[in-house]
């Protein structure tokens, strides 16, 4: 599935010095990195706190604000028995094997795709067919696994040795690996066996894969007497409430929740920077429909033209991965997506990432495969991002239907439903149970209850039979575990079963729940790597680097430059920044004394879409240039024309090609310094 | 401490309406409640997040963008090694007891704080005085806890018999809370006993107060080998950064992080909402800050005519609570506040809080006594809202000093310091060490390094002592713990100790940092209950909450109301609904079929400023009536200039006067359905 990486003017990305920019410009960084660091946590610095601020803005106005959604802040910390309830404890998990020489705990599912892609790679080698490398990041880890891990890659070169493999071989390992998400632990296991996989560290085959759990495991409160966890979703918080939020929207369906929030991985081995992470932040829409009616959803028409790349489960089955580019409402139509609800939020997910600035020929949307579907899950897709480690999947959108509702309904008695009033009342034929309570309690005494429940809680299927006994026989056994053998025998005096007619005015059913949810990291790391590139496709500096984030979720959109640290230029610098606050535009001074070239050098490594100098011209009349990014071209205008065409090209109702045909270009001294070309 | 909580119009305030009306409405709700619920954890419902979005919102501008802090998201999984060297392993702590009939837990300072006012009380009760009653929150508990809860309270009750006590002890007593913060564990013991403090759910005095660490645990990774704990606070993230966000800020100094994020406490027993989780939403600034020249601030002008209510430590030790009200300048001038850093904080914190709605009159800025602060504070002041449960600390203001970049430097090596270019160089004379390494080396054998470190590490005063007995004797003992007993020999041919002088351009320092820490949840519910008014005050009634937020942090800013569900109202409601979102403005429709008048009252409960009826005329001419939530008077206009207005009142460029000597004054029929009068 690797693809070369490119940058967004199509060059080679060259993913070391891309990792270095964002590094050294604080985008993000491994956390507790002076104690040696923890793998697979991150933090943000300023610009990748702003960067993720802006995404999250967009998010809450492209879903919740546009379609009325119900936004929700449930806690983290969870306890033991809801997450029992909903399944996670026992299904949450990947499976885990262990190295027998040194201890060295693997994934199972990437150790067996690491050892076949290895095994791939020298097989092109050996046909000296030319050798795509997938990037292997190794950030913040501890100083030991770092050692370890290169040790682990260095063994792992060595055992790449260029051996030709048969074709049929070849063939063999790619359609394990197009449905690699799709082994359980005992295939996976079974594989190792089967190719003989070894750890290239030990050379020995790992044990077989046992599952993890994934979950953060704590104690709440100060006798420890309540387990927990913290949630590996924010979507339990969401349908605990179902029934508050119903009311809230005063009964009316289809609604929806969404919450933005920490989620935490116990991942086994994490290894890929920002890509897989034990903590992260989320955003989670639960949809609740009726699960009657086809899940049509009335705003439908609106997306249906949208064209989408599908990669369905049957093609991966067949051990492939091409695409088929569709229409949306031609998907829905044909039954490859299953309803129009699902449709349509594929088709919205879409749109967001389009908007933030995915580059549109990286997505993708993949079907799970029945193997790889969580355990609450009846069907899903995810948006899959292209990045130098592959396809990355950054957005699932899973339909649930009624899992999650009718679990916790069962186990807490809570009903969690929706009443319908029918428009027309229905009329049921069924068996009725009918128990002569003055005589049955009397009777049966301190089992009566019990006794009562079990008849209570027959089927419709064992009444009949029940009915019939009674008929033929005078009285029948009732199955009540708790009592006695087992076995209770019931005359006719004290119960009844008769077959009746019954009117209905209210219909009662339990959701279906379709899950949009999104990574935010992910799709904020597949953002930096989509939009970067450097200056040297356009003849410059290849060191130059930029980042063309679209203006509305640049980190910061102005900088603001001083032709020097004179203090003449003070005032106006002060002036500057204090109306584009009043804007509402961000904006940073660099008043250090490096040359403006080296500033907008460093501004760009940053994406801040605009940059203002201000020079001896400012100070007599007021006038200043604004410079954008990626043409560095520059306009000249008084400030507040200036400040008006900012917020226009943030907002994004004008392009810069407007704003230069509106105000007059300039090319003065300092472009000799500002473009390098 | 208790005072009788009134609402925004000066009416005693009914806690258990305003809680009713906040639950119905789901400003929040406790988390898990099908499931029992967990103490301490809340969820937030759609207006609960809403509002806190706002508060976040306007905390940002105000702090952040204003004065161009590093905003930083550090995660919350934290390993052990970096809290035991912060010292919150060892210190963050509090103090718990036993009750050794029933096993019941309870915090104790808590309980000599209950069963001390609980015989004021009495004592009142004895004298015949007004009593009042201290509200007490018990929701969101497992119902086995709410069961010993109420019997908890109810012994209580019991126990509150009306005894006289004498003067001397009600001074006594009284003089214990005013200092209540300020017992350790063996000081809370002493108190049990000396007034013989007992459970009144057994009439036991509990065990001895132990310390309880107060974060939670868990173990990150698959093999369990790394603990970790959720942090208790985001400062930890920020200072571990401070060499990156230094080099970020270009070597400038001073300079603030922020952050804001999730931090957790495992409360003991927790029992007052909203005011006490184990979740809870922070807002925390690092300010970096030189600590020679008297920690000034660039801006304090700006700040130091603000006149704040201080309660110092002097005040408070002397067993009173009288509050002094001073402008922040005479403060700082006194040394009441100990720098200029410190009082433009507090001012700072004060405008926050004013912005967002915060009653003026129930703030007070209370210092903490010696043994209350935290283990790494030397000074604190906390900014106290005064609510139904007394002054509650809603933002904390502490001086950490060095205190946690040095103990990070000190354990990790890493160099958490400013350089500074002095502009003139310094001559320093000092003691230094001259090793013999040829000699040394070969003389110790496997010890040469630890001696040598030993040496390295004395002090000038140790040094001076050293450089007397190499002179004198020609040998001297160093103490080197780690090898034979203790105490190394050392001849004057291996070390020799001299007075020199050195000339330093360089001045190395470690910051100092003042740190406000704002508790979100805290300072949101305060915000609730000093908008909360009901309509009795008006002569309306009684029972018609409102929730009169300003309209910037309000959960949404208009109500939508079409007259009824006519379908013909539907375009000109989804056309209005439209517009208001290109704006930016947040809106609900209620097409529900209640009343005009129910609809506006729901809406009042919400804290919703505007309301727009959507009524036969609007169909014909466009226009639409506007209403103001807390004077229920409306103007009607043309929708452009309705929606305009609403703009100007959300920013707060206008006010409701304006608009209506702009706009015409509507008194149409809805508005006898509309108010109450």
């Amino acid at each position: 599935m690797t693809t070369t990486a490119t940058t967004l003017k199509g060059q080679p990305l060259d993913k070391a010095a891309l990792e270095s920019l964002l590094r050294r410009r604080l985008f993000y960084t491994p956390s507790f990195e002076i104690y040696g660091g923890v793998s697979g946590l991150y933090d943000y610095g300023p610009p990748g706190c702003a960067l993720q601020a802006n995404i999250i803005d967009l998010w809450r106005k492209h879903f919740i604000l546009e379609e009325d959604m119900l936004e929700v802040d449930c806690t983290v910390l969870t306890p033991h028995e809801v997450l029992k309830t909903s399944g996670h404890v026992e299904k949450f998990a990947d499976w885990m094997c262990k190295d027998p020489k040194n201890g060295e705990i693997l994934r199972a599912d990437h150790f067996v795709e690491d050892v076949l892609e290895s095994r791939l790679k020298g097989d092109k080698e050996a046909r000296g067919q030319k050798v795509e490398e997938k990037a292997d990041v190794g950030d913040g880890q501890k100083t030991e696994e770092k050692a370890e891990d290169s040790k682990r890659k260095k063994k792992k070169a060595k055992g790449q040795e260029a051996i030709k493999l048969d074709d049929a071989v070849v063939q063999e390992y790619e359609e394990v690996l197009a449905k690699i998400d799709n082994y359980n632990g005992d295939q996976l296991g079974e594989l190792i066996k089967k190719y003989d996989l070894r750890n290239p560290a030990t050379g020995e085959q790992p044990s077989p894969p046992v599952a993890f759990n994934l979950m953060f495991q704590t104690a709440i409160g100060p006798s420890s007497n309540t387990p927990g966890y913290l949630r590996p979703e924010t979507a339990q918080g969401q349908f605990l409430n179902f029934a508050k939020l119903l009311e809230f929207n005063t009964g009316q369906m289809p609604f929806a929740s969404a919450s933005i929030g920490k989620s935490y991985r116990n991942e086994i081995s994490p290894r890929a920077g920002l890509l897989r992470v034990r903590e992260f932040l989320m955003a989670e829409i639960e949809h609740f429909v009726d699960p009657e009616g086809h899940k049509k959803h009335h705003r439908f028409h609106e997306v249906e033209d949208i064209e989408l790349e599908f990669l369905d489960r049957h093609v991966q089955l067949s051990g492939k991965t091409t695409t088929t580019k569709l229409t949306v409402g031609k998907a829905v139509k044909d039954g490859l997506v299953d309803n129009e609800t699902l449709g349509y939020f594929l088709a919205r997910i879409h749109l967001f990432l389009k908007k933030i600035g995915i580059d549109q020929s990286k997505i993708r949307f993949r079907q799970h495969m029945a193997n790889e579907m969580a355990h609450y899950a009846c069907d899903c897709w995810d948006a899959e991002l292209l990045t130098s480690t592959g396809w990355v999947e950054c957005v699932g959108c899973a339909d649930r239907s009624a899992y999650d509702l009718s679990v916790h309904a069962k186990k807490t008695g809570a009903p969690l439903i929706v009443r319908q009033r029918l428009d027309e009342p229905k009329i049921i034929e069924e068996w009725a149970v009918e128990i002569e309570k003055k005589k049955f309690g009397p009777f049966y005494k301190k089992d009566g209850k019990t006794i009562e429940a079990a008849i209570l809680a027959t089927t419709q299927e064992e009444r009949g039979k029940l009915a019939k006994d009674l008929e033929e026989n005078g009285k029948t056994i009732v199955k009540v575990p708790s009592v006695g053998d087992g076995n209770v025998e019931v005359s006719k005096d004290l119960l009844a079963i008769k077959w009746q007619k019954r009117v209905e005015n209210i219909r009662e059913y339990t959701p279906n729940v379709i899950e949009p949810s999104f990574g935010i990291g992910r799709i904020l790391y597949s953002l930096m790597e989509h939009n970067y590139w450097t200056r040297a496709s356009e003849g410059g500096d290849e060191a130059r680097g930029v980042l063309s984030f679209p203006p509305a979720v640049a980190p910061t959109k102005v900088l603001i430059v001083p032709l020097s640290s004179h203090k003449d230029f003070a005032p106006a610098v002060r002036k500057l920044s204090q109306k584009l606050r009043s804007a509402g535009i961000s904006s940073r001074v660099d008043d250090s004394s490096a040359s403006i070239g080296k500033r907008y050098s460093r501004n760009d490594e940053l994406g801040t879409p605009f940059g203002i100098t201000v020079d001896f011209q400012t100070v007599k009349d007021d006038t200043i240039t604004l410079r954008e990014r990626d043409s560095t071209r520059q306009v000249r205008a008084e400030e507040d024309k200036i400040i008006e065409a900012i917020r226009a090209l943030v907002e994004g109702t004008k392009t810069w090609q407007d704003i230069e045909s509106e105000l007059p270009l300039f090319e003065g001294q300092q472009e000799v310094e500002v473009t390098v070309r």
